[in-house]
C-alpha cells in the first residue's frame, strides 16, 4: 500500500460512534468510537430501576455489538467514579475481553472496591491517567487528558485525536469559584479550544437549569452557620460518593472540635479510600468509631450518615425507623440533610423527613441550595464552555431528549451553529464524524435495557417486567380444573387461588360463581380425544375474566390449568 | 335546667376534633367537629394513589366514626371544588345519611357534574353560602362563611363558631396581588381577626416554600410574551381544575385575536360550568369546536389540553404519541406546559416532554414559576394571615407531618405561642378544644386507607395490596402436583406455571430440577389418610423457595396446590 492511497482511505472512512446508554436516561453511561479496527470506549455506568422496571436491580448498558467485536477494543476510558459510569464494569469486562482500563487513582481504587462483590468477574488491567498525559490506543486513537471539577475527585476530561480530528468529552463537570464567586480554572478548556476540536460532547443534566453553580464556599459558609447554632449532636445525610462535600464537612468539624463518627459501610469505604490517596486529610483523633459516641459529648459530635434518599437499608433510615443500634435521636440532635432528591423518591424522603421530625430534632434540608451546587454544569457554564472550546460541532451527550435539545438550543446560539451541526442522537444509533460534517445514520445497533436481577443478568425482559406490572395493578387468578381423560368430565371442584385481586376468603359467593360458570364452560365442550386443552383455557380466560370484570371492573390475570387424569 | 347548670356543662364538655385525612399526606381531606350530639363535617376530598398503592384507583377518608353516629350529622361544608375536598363525596353520601351540603355555586356545580358518573349515590341536598353569611347547625355550631383567593373560583373560609370559641379554618388560599405587587384583600383577614379568634388551622402544603406567591398578573404578561412571540398555532396544557388560570389564558388569545379550541373531557365541561355561572366571560365566537381547527389559520388558533403530568389517556399523552384524532404536532407550533409537577409524576412528565420535544415544536415548561402561583399560600403568606387573625391557638392541618411542624414553628415565631399551643396531630387523632387550652387525647379513631379499586370500596385491603407489591417485585410460581388419593403417589409430571419470575421457555433446566425436587419431597412424605397437604404445601413452598433462591437470588412468591383424585 503506498502512502498515497492510505490518505484516500482515511479520507473516505468516518470515525463512527454510538452511545449505549445515557441518551434517554440519566445513568448508564457508555459510549464508543470506532475506526476500522479499533474501538476505545468511554465508561461503563448503571442505572437504577424505574418504576416500569419493578424487581430490578440496576440496568446495565447492551454489549452485544462491542462484544461481537471485542478484539477490536483497544481501551475503556473511566472518567470519573460514580455508579453511572463505572457501575457495569463487573458485568461487562468479560464480554469486552478485560480490556485495559484508564482511570485516575482514585477511580480505580473504587472500581477495585466494587469487584470485589464479584468474584467471578476478571481481574481489570488498569493503565493510570493523569492530566495531561497522552495516551496512545492502537493505530488510530490518541487520548489525552485533562482535570475537571466534580462533585468526586479526579473527574478526568479526554480529548480524542481521531483520524478526522479531535473531540472532546470533558465527562461531568462544573465550575469551581474563587472566594470572590469568580470561575477559577478557565484556562484549562481555553488551551483544549486552542487545539481547534472537531467536536464538543457535553452532559446535558444541567441544561434546563439557569445560571451558574452555587460555588462550594457558599455550601461551605452555610454549612459552618449551621454547625457553629447547633446545641447538641450534629448529623449529617448525604450520598457517600459526594467525597468533596465530605471532606467539607469533615474540616468544619475540625474547626470547631468536633469528633466524627460515619454510619454507613459504603461511605467508611469512600471515605477510606479518599484517605488513602491523600484526598482527604483528616487529623489524626478525629474520626471515632460509631460504638464509642456515647464517650464524648453530644455538643463535640458530628455522625455522617448515608441514606439522603430515603433508601431502604441506609443508616438515616434505621435511625428514622428507631432502629440503629448506635443512634437514637435526641431533641437537641441537629440534622442536616445535604443532598438534592432524585426524581421518583420525593416520597420515600417526605416519609422519612416526617419519621424523623417525629423524634424531635432540627431538621435542615439543603435542597434548594443543593440543586444548584450538584455535580453537573447548568446553562451559563455550559455556554461559557462552549465558547472557550469552540468547536465544529456539538453532540449533547447525558439526558432525556428534551434536555439534550436544550443543550443544542445553546450550542447554535453561542456558537452560530447549524442544527444538523448540533446532532441529537439517541442510545444505539450510530453517528458518523466525517472531516466537514457529522452524520446522524439510521444503522441502530442493540442498546436495549439489560436488567440485571439478582443473580441474573438480561434473563428478565419485557415479557417478565409486563407480567410483574400486570401482576402489581390488578393481580391473578389461577384456575385449575381436574377432568377425567376418559369422558372429559369434571373430577373435582376447580381450585381457584388469588394473590392481590380480592380477597377471595372473603368473596365466597364470587368464588363459587365462578365455579359454576367453569362447570357450564366445560360441559359444553364436545367430548374428543385428546382434549383441546387451549382451546378449554382460552374459553375459562375469556368468559371468567369478563364475567370477574363486570363483577368488579377489575381485569386480574387468568391462568387457567387444565389437569388430566 | 337552668342557665347556670348549662355553663358548668358548658365549661366542661370540649369540642372534639378529628382529620380523616390530610394529615400525613397530600390530599384526602376531611375533618370534622363534634360536640354533644352534633357534628359538623368539612370537606370530603380523595387522594391519588402512591407506589405503594399498586392498581388502587383512589384511596379515600374511612368514615366508620361519623356512619356510627350519622344521626348527629349537621352538615358538611365545602370550602371548594377540587378533587381533594369533594372527591369522596359519592363515595360517603350515602354512609353519612345525605347530611345537606354546605357549598358555593360553583362548587355545587363541580359536585353535581360528578355525580352523574355514579347513580347509585343519594341525590345532594345543597344549602348554598356566600361569604358574609352566617349559617346555624343545629344546637351548638354556627358557620360564617369569608371570600378566600385559590387558583379555582368560590373558595370560601369558614369561621365556626362553638361552644368553646371561634375556629378559623380558611381552606385553601393564596394571596392576591395589584399591579403594584401589593397583596390585595387583606382586611378581610383583619376582620376576621378582629372577632377573637381561638384557634387557627391552616393548610400547610407551602409551609417549606420561602417568599410570597407570584401573581398571577406576572404569570399572564409572561404568557403574553409567549403567546406573541408564537410563529404558529399555540397549545397550552393545564390541570382542568385551575379554572383561573384557564380564565386568563382565554382572555389573552381573545386579545390577539386567536380561536379557542379544548382539548379533553374533563377541561370542556369544567369551562362550561365556569362559562354558565360567569366566572369565564368569553367572547361570542372564540370558542370553536376541535374538529373546526383545520378552517383557521395557524397563527389563530389556540389549543387548550389536558395532561401535563403525564396522565396515560389525557389529550397531551395522545398528542405525543401521536394518537390525537385531530391534533398533530408542527415544527411551528408552541407548547406551553403550565403546571408544576405533581411528585412522583417527574419521569412520566420527562418521557412526555421528549415525546413532544421530538416532534418539533418550541416547548417552554412553567415549573418554576408555577411553583410559585401554586394555590397554596407559601411561608410569607402564611405568616402574614397568623399576623392578622391573631389566634389564641395554632393547629396546622393538610400536608406531611415535616410541613405542619414547619407551620407551628412560624405561628410560634410569630404569635409567640408554645408548643403545646400549636398542637400536631395526626389522622384519626381526638383532640380537645377546651376554653384555654387544646388536648391532644390519646383516643384514635379509624383513620386508616379506604381504597377504591373498580367497583369494590373497601374491599382491597392491606393483605391483597402486599400480595400486589410481591408480586411486582419477583412474580410468581404456582406448583400443582396431583396425588393419588389411594396412595399418595404422584400421579402426572407436576405443572408449573410461572409469571414475573423469569421466562420459563428459556429455562427448562430449571424447570426440570425443580419437578425433580417436588418428586422427591412428596416421595419423602410417609403416606398417611388423609394427606397432611398443608404440611406437603409448607415444604414444597420452603424448600423450592429456597432452592429457586440459591439458584437466581430471587425470592418469588411460591403458590403450592395439591390436587388428589
Amino acid at each position: 500500500m503506498t502512502p498515497k492511497t492510505r490518505i484516500i482511505t482515511r479520507r473516505e472512512e468516518p470515525v463512527r460512534f454510538a452511545a449505549l446508554g445515557g441518551l434517554e436516561e440519566i445513568g448508564r453511561n457508555m459510549m464508543f468510537f470506532e475506526y476500522k479496527n479499533e474501538t476505545i470506549i468511554i465508561d461503563a455506568g448503571l442505572q437504577f430501576p424505574e418504576e416500569e422496571t419493578p424487581g430490578i436491580d440496576y440496568i446495565i448498558p447492551n454489549v452485544t455489538y462491542l462484544e461481537e467485536r471485542k478484539k477490536n477494543i483497544k481501551g475503556l476510558i473511566i472518567t470519573h467514579g460514580h455508579y453511572d459510569h463505572i457501575g457495569a464494569i463487573p458485568y461487562i469486562l468479560d464480554k469486552l475481553g478485560n480490556p485495559p482500563i484508564y482511570a485516575t487513582e482514585i477511580t480505580r481504587e473504587i472500581i477495585l472496591k466494587r469487584q470485589e462483590d464479584f468474584p467471578n468477574s476478571p481481574k481489570p488491567i488498569f493503565i493510570m491517567v493523569k492530566s495531561g498525559e497522552i495516551h496512545k490506543f492502537g493505530q488510530y486513537f490518541t487520548a489525552e487528558f485533562f482535570d475537571v471539577i466534580h462533585n468526586i475527585p479526579e473527574g478526568i476530561g479526554i480529548i480524542l485525536h481521531t483520524p478526522i480530528g479531535k473531540i472532546v468529552n470533558p465527562g461531568e463537570f462544573k465550575f469551581d469559584y474563587d472566594h470572590d464567586g469568580k470561575p477559577r480554572g478557565l484556562d484549562i478548556w481555553k488551551r483544549v479550544g486552542e487545539q481547534g476540536i472537531h467536536t464538543l460532547m457535553l452532559d446535558s443534566t444541567g441544561a434546563e437549569t439557569p445560571g451558574w453553580s452555587l460555588s462550594e464556599r457558599v455550601v461551605e459558609r452555610e454549612l459552618e452557620k449551621l454547625f457553629k447554632a447547633a446545641p447538641g449532636r450534629i448529623l449529617t445525610a448525604t450520598f457517600s460518593s459526594l467525597l468533596d462535600r465530605l471532606a467539607e464537612i469533615i474540616k468544619i468539624a475540625e474547626k470547631l472540635g468536633r469528633k466524627v463518627a460515619i454510619s454507613g459501610f459504603s461511605m467508611k469505604s469512600n471515605i477510606q479510600i479518599a484517605q488513602n490517596l491523600g484526598y482527604m486529610k483528616i487529623q489524626k483523633g478525629t474520626l471515632i468509631p460509631l460504638e464509642e459516641i456515647h464517650k464524648y459529648r453530644d455538643e463535640k459530635l458530628l455522625i455522617l450518615c448515608t441514606g439522603a434518599q430515603g433508601e431502604p437499608n441506609a443508616s438515616l433510615m434505621r435511625i428514622a425507623n428507631r432502629e440503629h443500634r448506635h443512634i437514637k435521636l435526641k431533641p437537641a440532635d441537629t440534622l442536616i440533610l445535604s443532598s438534592s432528591i432524585v426524581p421518583g423518591n420525593e416520597r420515600s424522603v417526605q416519609i422519612l423527613k416526617d419519621n424523623l421530625a417525629r423524634q424531635g430534632p432540627t431538621i435542615y434540608h439543603f435542597k434548594m441550595l443543593d440543586i444548584h451546587s450538584s455535580g453537573h454544569a447548568p446553562q451559563e457554564e455550559l455556554k461559557t464552555v462552549m465558547k472557550l472550546i469552540k468547536p465544529k460541532f456539538f453532540l449533547p451527550i447525558h439526558g432525556y431528549y428534551f434536555m439534550r435539545m436544550r443543550n443544542a438550543k445553546h450550542a447554535q446560539e453561542m456558537l452560530g451553529l447549524k442544527p444538523e451541526e448540533t446532532i441529537l442522537t439517541d442510545n444505539g444509533r450510530m453517528v458518523e464524524f466525517h472531516p466537514n460534517h457529522l452524520r446522524l445514520t439510521s444503522e441502530q445497533i442493540p442498546a436495549y435495557y439489560v436488567m440485571v436481577d439478582g443473580l441474573g443478568v438480561g434473563d428478565v425482559g419485557e415479557v417478565v417486567l409486563r407480567d410483574r406490572r400486570a401482576l402489581a395493578q390488578e393481580g391473578m387468578v389461577v384456575i385449575i380444573t381436574t377432568l377425567g381423560r376418559q369422558n372429559g368430565r369434571i373430577l373435582k371442584n376447580p381450585d381457584i387461588i388469588s394473590r392481590g385481586f380480592i380477597y377471595l376468603k372473603e368473596s365466597q359467593q364470587l368464588l363459587e360463581d365462578v365455579r359454576r360458570r367453569i362447570r357450564g364452560i366445560i360441559s359444553r365442550i364436545p367430548f374428543r380425544q385428546p382434549l383441546d386443552a387451549d382451546y378449554a383455557k382460552t374459553l375459562i380466560r375469556d368468559q371468567i375474566g369478563q364475567f370477574l370484570y363486570n363483577k368488579t371492573k377489575r381485569r386480574p390475570m387468568i391462568l387457567p390449568v387444565i389437569i388430566e387424569i
